[in-house]
């Protein structure tokens, strides 16, 4: 068996890495076009930081021990530049001598990769404009980071936000554009305002829904100028707008490609040519959720593709269930981490949903230290099944991700939620671990004992009597338009105030005693609904509409 | 409706404020015996080391707050004596004022708890002899940690291993006498000598499979004496040996107990008596793995049990699926979390069952402060249905505790673990999470891929040919007698040095590199295994193989 594949970083690494432990005696040639393979793209930005300080430990698995410790054929600095299906050979540049020559494969693997999106707008050529996605660019702007003061990171995604903290960390003045109204676009925008917020906290300037039009030299420097006619003089540009699949090579290979160019394969990794693969960041694989193509590109899911890829080239009984989208990305303190389908795309796909938020404490909050999160579950009103969910916050954030990851792989409902047994204890979480706690009331919403109305229905609406059930102080501090403080202590003996054939909404900071304050009303005759999430979310909701 | 419920605190104030939600006109009666409801047991050792500084803290939800809020009609200090099921009335003492009265009720709900063991041994009344279940008693071993210089804790269970670290956070000198050969007994014994060391690097003296025979007062302080004929000299002690249901109500009303005492309870968490309900601590469960009937005294399922019993008396559907024993507990600044059945459990109930170990770091390592776990995972042979997961490290561990138990409660395989999808940034956690890795290695271990000798049976027998796969320098700082060092690197060109007809054994640091060197060699038509976990599970079992 002679296996080649094309790019060696995540999907084409593991792929080797397995199909070498599957096949002793295969002939397995890695084809990588840059300096290095398996090495940490996830790393860079931290490199370019300088939290990860040496150089080589972004090198996870340096040429010489694929050598030694997997017998791999390992060609850098080379590039796969046409593939013959009929002859089953590939053209290979060596980038050194400028030689060509062709090489013949029983199995061929495509793990390219995505490169990053070069926006058409002029001055995107400059040299001072960078994009990051290996060992090169992370040396060139780790280089210009020591000489800048000022920078403009374009996108707002979690490379982008990745850098601009690191950047920051740097003592870069850095400006943020981003097309969006909102930060990791992935996410649903009421989620992440805290992101936003936070990235304000740091000293980093937004301009969000705005877009960069041009970038113009001035004499050593830069003026991005934007489509809200703003001038954003900066030292360098970081563009991370979002990635193509390297699909270049499979495409004139005659190879199928899904619409936004991602190659087409089954559930075996396999391309239309049965005996080329293709994995990672190049491939159109299906949503777990919905099964609908999609193109996400992250190193999980290419590092267990490439290695389906390899059990299925020998026959192993393997297929790939298709990518739910589980991603974290870390902003400064801050923590953003999803799952599944977002609201957005929910609604996007036409499909039904429900959605409730809460704002718990990471652990008990009688232990020091808690940080409130704010979690987001959606699922189907019929049956209660999980379709995505989203936090933010600090710690113990992804923790809850991952049990939520894990219930949509399973199938699981907001039923099962309310009855996972997680570990706790003070420093770890609770005795009702946020995700009881969000199965609870999700369960509530779906039995009808909790009655919700969402805060961009409220604010939509003018026609509700608003109680504010939480204490005369919080009240003080701020609270919505219009409504009435009856503390949640004192609403049984004050029902009197509350107009009996209106529309009633209870609120109080995230939803637990206005669902309390609703329950007493419901059952005395009430047409009430509780504001889901509370104030927490309707903050949230008030900053997205405030934006930018 | 009237609702009377025996105990205030996880399982009874969860229970009635749940009932209070569901009915808002329902007669709610808690009866406590202690002096506040609500209040945080999980918290005590902290507030004794002074980690929770404020004793307002524990009191998550104060009396009055029950009262304000869920209208509740919260009785402390009144003990239930007596159950009269004829009449369906509780006989309650008012212990301020020693007033006894009766109160009917419709459906009664036991939450009592349950309460430290106190072993026969002479001197166990001495009242330097402390055990910790509620607010006095923290208060009292917190006023006497504030003069004690040496302190002995009886019991290394986690009660006993967290009041241990809040002893010598209060600089007290601490020993720990164990009977078990090793701390934290629901463990497997390999999986915490890791811990054992952890304490004994703060300074604690560990006793194990020892015995405490007497407690002999000696001037102001304590001698304890130990079965081995050790002899303690201590201040203070503090017995934590477990705790026994509190059934003497429910015995006495002639309520079915378990043969270890728990009120036995049917799914809706009701008693032989239709109209009694039982949950928490004292009451048995049937274990959600192999529905053997089990005790787990944890907060988390006395909480949803609570609830489950309030669902209950309204008519609610509602089932309690069985404990399946997910705890965590930190010591010092380590973690030991589990899920499931452990090792012991499994062999003592004769199950079949297959194991593995990993010790993966908990996030990449390629980033700055990476820490390594070890993870044991249990498993069926025939299908690779999960039974249970141990991890014990620093970081992170409770996540992939949370992860698997997810798992065990979805019913999933080890192959459901090789396609999880977890959230991945370099700071969080790997490409390859460590629960997609043990899923890998169990799944090699199933497909015959990767066999696989466990440490203690290497121990056993000495027919095999070890080959040290490691460096020479990893061989250099320690390696398992009679071992030859063919480094990975070296192994294929040095295939003659392995005789042909032993039975070979390959090991490394944590069993990756052995397995490379088993897929090699299995290939090339050795007769091979590779040590699970390898050096690392090797040196856990050498430890309790020499413990104490
Ligand atoms: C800065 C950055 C941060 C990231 N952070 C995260 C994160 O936190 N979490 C996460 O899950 N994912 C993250 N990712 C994404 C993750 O790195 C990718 O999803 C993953 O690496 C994709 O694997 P792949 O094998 O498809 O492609 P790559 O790992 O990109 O490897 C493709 C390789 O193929 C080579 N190549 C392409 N074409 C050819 C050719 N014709 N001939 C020879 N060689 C070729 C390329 O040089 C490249 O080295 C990050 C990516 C970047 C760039
Ligand atoms: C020090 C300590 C640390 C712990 N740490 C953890 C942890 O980290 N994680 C975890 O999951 N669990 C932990 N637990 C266990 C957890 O607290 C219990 O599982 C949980 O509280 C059990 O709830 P329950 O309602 O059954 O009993 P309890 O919470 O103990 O409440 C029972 C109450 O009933 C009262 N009572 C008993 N009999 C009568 C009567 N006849 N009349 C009136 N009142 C009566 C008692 O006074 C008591 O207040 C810890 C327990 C202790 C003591
Ligand atoms: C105070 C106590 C009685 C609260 O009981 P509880 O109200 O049932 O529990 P919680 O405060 O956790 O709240 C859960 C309820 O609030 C609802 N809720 C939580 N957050 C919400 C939100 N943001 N929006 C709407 N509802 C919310 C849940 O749906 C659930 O209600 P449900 O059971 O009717 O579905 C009890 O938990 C307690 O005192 N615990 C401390 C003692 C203890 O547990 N000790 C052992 C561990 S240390
Ligand atoms: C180095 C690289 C090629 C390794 O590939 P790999 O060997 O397949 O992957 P890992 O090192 O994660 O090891 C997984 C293998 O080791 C085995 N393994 C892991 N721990 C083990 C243990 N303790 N005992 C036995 N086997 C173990 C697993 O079973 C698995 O083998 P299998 O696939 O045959 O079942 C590749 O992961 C890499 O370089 N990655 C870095 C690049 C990258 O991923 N970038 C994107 C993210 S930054």
């Amino acid at each position: 068996m002679k296996i080649v594949i094309v790019g060696a970083v995540a999907g084409g690494a593991s792929a080797a890495a397995r199909a070498r432990r599957l096949d002793e005696d295969a002939e397995i040639i890695l084809v990588e076009r840059g300096e290095a393979p398996s090495f940490a793209n996830c790393g860079l930005p931290y490199y370019v930081g300088g939290v990860i300080e040496s150089r080589d430990k972004l090198l996870v698995t340096p040429k010489q021990r694929l050598i030694d410790r997997y017998r791999l054929d390992v060609r850098t600095y080379s590039e796969a530049i046409q593939i013959d299906r009929q002859a089953k050979t590939v053209l290979i540049r060596d980038l050194k001598s400028d030689n060509e020559y062709s090489e013949s494969y029983d199995k061929l693997i495509l793990s390219p990769g995505a490169s990053p999106l070069r926006p058409p707008i002029s001055g995107v050529d400059l040299p001072q404009v960078y994009t990051l996605r290996d060992l090169g660019d992370a040396d060139r702007l780790s280089q210009a980071g020591s000489q800048a003061e000022q920078a403009v990171v374009i996108g707002a995604g979690f490379i982008g936000l990745e850098m601009t903290e690191n950047l920051v960390r740097r003592g870069i003045e850095t400006t943020v554009v981003e097309l969006a109204d909102q930060v990791l676009p992935p996410w649903d925008a009421e989620m992440v305002t805290s992101v936003t917020e936070h990235l304000r906290s740091k000293g980093v300037k937004l301009e969000l829904a705005d877009a960069a039009e041009s970038i113009v030299p001035v004499e050593n420097r830069l003026l991005i100028q934007l489509r809200s006619g703003k001038k954003l003089p900066a030292d360098l540009v970081v563009l991370s707008v979002g990635v193509r699949p390297e699909n270049k090579l499979a495409i004139e290979a005659g190879l199928e490609v899904g619409q936004r160019g991602g190659i087409r394969v089954n559930e075996q990794m396999q391309t239309s040519d049965p005996d080329i693969y293709a994995v990672g960041d190049a491939v159109e694989v299906h949503h777990f959720v919905d099964g609908t193509p999609v193109q996400i590109p992250l190193g999980g899911p290419a590092n267990r593709q490439g290695r389906i890829a390899a059990d299925s080239i020998f026959g192993r009984s393997a297929h790939y269930r298709g990518t739910q989208g589980t991603a974290v990305v870390g902003v400064f303190d801050m923590t953003a981490s999803m799952t599944g389908l977002s609201e957005k795309s929910l609604r996007a796909a036409g499909m039904a949903f429900e959605k409730i938020y809460v704002h718990p404490s990471h652990h008990a909050g009688y232990f020091p230290g808690a940080e409130q999160m704010s979690l987001k579950l959606l699922f189907v009103p019929k049956d209660g099944k999980i379709l995505g969910a989203q936090a933010v916050g600090r710690a113990g954030v992804d923790k809850r991700i991952d049990v939520l990851a894990v219930a949509i792989q399973a199938g699981m409902t907001v039923y099962d939620l309310e009855e996972m047994e997680l570990a706790y204890a003070p420093q770890y979480g609770s005795a009702k671990d946020p995700v009881n706690m969000a199965g609870f009331v999700a369960v509530g919403v779906l039995k009808g004992d909790q009655p919700i109305i969402h805060a961009e229905h409220l604010m939509e609406a003018s026609n509700h009597f608003l109680v504010d059930v939480r204490s005369p102080e919080e009240y003080a501090n701020g609270h919505i338009p219009n409504a009435v403080n009856i503390p949640m202590e004192e609403l049984r003996g004050r029902l009197s105030e509350i107009p009996y054939d209106s529309r009633v909404v209870t609120y109080c900071q995230v939803g637990q005693r206005g669902y309390l304050a609703c329950r007493v009303l419901v059952q005395k005759g009430f047409q009430v609904a509780n504001l889901s999430g509370g104030y927490t979310s309707y903050q949230q909701y008030r900053a997205i509409a405030t934006t930018p």
